[in-house]
């Protein structure tokens, strides 16, 4: 019990990274593990897109904030717009120069989808904490729409990205934060 | 690393219980750890309710395999198609007869509140694990639709139900199943 007491501590959302590769093999391990959760029907709908090189990392980020910027104009009102500052600056890089970027992403249209790649991305987030590295889900990384660059990434049109996630290892694990008391709305005994 | 690993191996889905109550105080301990688990924008939407009675989950399990049914009649093509028989069957508990279940919800209309109590569900299994408690995600006993058994679990019609989890003390740990190769759809360096 004390051993997953110290894997809750250490998983923490990471965003200021070594200057320090993740060699490929761990990435693999990870994605191993990741395997290993459970999904509907167990289907294992979820696929994977490495990318750990920084240039790429830096078109996906852009892509990912123009297509944004677009939803934003859009739509005044959306939930986003708190962001918009931060996606108009050019120097701001979604993914917070991390190393290493993994999409977790499966078959658009599958009802099961968003659970099944949460399950997978929280084992992969405890397999990397279990490694001593640091991850955070980049929900606004997920907007790619360029045909080439998805093409490129294999997350072909029938693919749809729930979980980006970076990858790498840590300046610092931050003590975790106070959590809200857990809100208990029955106990049926 | 080598603690994960068994954490891994001991997180399996488990639909056969000892006859043993789970202690209350155990309960809460794990849905104390299942609020450390990350959330869009920190919302930590999640709410929970506890059923430790066997009568009450039988009335859950019934409520739901009505309105599953419904929905079959309703809908020939309906994926749940495949669960008609059993759910005809009036001695099918969804719950396997489990000694408590864990309703995991939240506002309805959050738009993350899929992704974000499917990594609390995560957080609660292994947890649960940690504890040589087992647990199965019930996907099943979700359709609760009358409203005063709602409101006797305090989900009201403001909620939804993501996950529904069963907990008890598993009547033996199987070996984890194979799974499938993870598909790499590429490798960018």
């Amino acid at each position: 019990m004390k051993d997953f007491q110290t894997l809750l501590r250490k998983r923490r959302s990471i965003r200021e990274f070594q200057d320090r590769e993740v060699p490929p093999e761990l990435v693999r391990e990870i994605i191993r593990e990741t395997c290993m959760a459970p999904s509907a029907m167990n289907r294992q709908p979820w696929r994977f897109s490495i990318v750990s090189n920084r240039e790429t990392i830096r078109k996906l980020s852009d892509e990912s904030k123009k297509n944004l910027l677009l939803d934003l104009e859009a739509d005044p009102s959306s939930p986003l717009q708190r962001y918009g500052d931060i996606l108009r600056d050019p120097r701001f890089n979604v993914f917070y120069n991390a190393p290493c970027v993994v999409y977790i992403c499966g078959p658009s249209g599958l009802g099961s989808l968003d659970v099944d790649c949460s399950l997978a991305a929280c084992y992969f987030m405890f397999a990397a904490a279990a490694r001593n590295l640091g991850t955070c889900w980049i929900g606004l990384g997920a907007h790619l729409r360029d045909a080439a660059l998805r093409n490129d990434l294999g997350i072909t049109g029938d693919l749809q990205i729930v979980a980006p996630i970076i990858l790498g290892y840590p300046k610092e694990i931050p003590e975790p934060p106070e959590r809200n008391d857990p809100v208990i709305l029955s106990i049926i005994q």
